[in-house]
């Protein structure tokens, strides 16, 4: 099967757009919840560029509202930005090969962009999982269990390792590719192995 | 005429993308030459991201190797990063509303980021000018007058003024769009006005 791997953070706009984007027939999405904010710690930022870059801040929202009537996808100016997300994250984890885990992404995100409303509480997460059919309790359970919680600090380190600066970024056949204007070409790289001969002439 | 305006520097390799990319038949380029660098500076930064965050600048020129082989457009990687380009700015302004400004941006851009060779001396300047058939010596003279150097300065406090953040950016009928990777919408909008109706609705 081909697949692509998707690294994301909840609190994440342009994140937002890809998750709601990333389906296509014949690519298995390899989900990669991690924690933006500890990489952008890691550069010296206290918070998103968006809210630190005043200028660049005013014109995302403008870019965002545009992409969004672009691509069709219901938006809403966030009250709240960055929205911590940590316990939708540690469920995504345990979303790890479900069948559940892309909706489950959707309704976390369009909760946060679409909705306007926090995406941390035990309820809010209750709600989007019964929802859904699936046994809310359990699946907090194992979220919020020390192994998940540890999962998630780890798999935070693994970006940093991998050397992701921002979400969502796209790893394709070993390929990095970031930002949602790049989900078209990791797509189109995991699909088509003839893109390979592209890429490889790159490196000459 | 249908037109879009185009804010750049010379030493931007994005801006080297749009360069190359932005003629379409029926709009009109209006070039806007401006200094990236005091734009950063007001951010506090002392050099382009792509040199301070490290991370980021390795995904920059993989990106750029990649976005050039799918556009079809030459690269190399500069072996100076980013280069200084004030007079061959100074000169876009001489060109302003000229037949010849968009080729010489080109051939400016392709020594930076295809021969990788300087594009600040004269020299250099009136090799290109005078491959184009024109009157080097006197459009030199021209951009070198103080009139010129004000009007480089101007340019770039109006760019502070109109929030621009980075380079290239795009106005199409007033709308900002920021990036190689929004050049198409930009071009899409300034060239058909049923456009304006997706965009406005933005505004509700």
């Amino acid at each position: 099967m081909k697949s692509i791997e998707f690294w994301f953070d909840f609190g994440s706009n342009y994140s937002y757009l890809s998750v709601m984007r990333v389906v296509r027939n014949g690519i298995d999405v390899v989900w990669r919840p991690f924690l933006l904010g500890p990489i952008f710690q890691s550069f010296g930022w206290n918070n998103s560029p968006f809210v630190l870059q005043k200028e660049k801040g005013e014109y995302t929202w403008r870019d965002m509202a545009r992409q969004c009537a672009k691509y069709g996808i219901p938006w809403r100016m966030p009250t709240e930005f960055p929205r911590l997300g940590v316990l939708p994250l540690r469920i995504m984890l345990v979303a790890e090969g479900q069948p559940w885990a892309g909706e489950f992404a959707r309704r976390v995100m369009l909760r946060n962009f679409h909705l306007d409303q926090e995406i941390q509480s035990k309820d809010a997460m209750t709600s989007i999982l019964v929802d859904l059919g699936l046994p809310a309790a359990e699946i907090i359970a194992a979220a919020t269990s020390d192994a998940t919680k540890a999962r998630l600090r780890e798999q935070t380190e693994t970006a940093k390792t991998r050397k992701i600066f921002g979400a969502p970024t796209f790893f394709a056949r070993g390929e990095m590719f970031w930002g949602n204007d790049r989900l078209d070409d990791a797509l189109l790289f995991a699909s088509e192995p003839k893109n390979v001969t592209r890429i490889a002439r790159v490196d000459q």
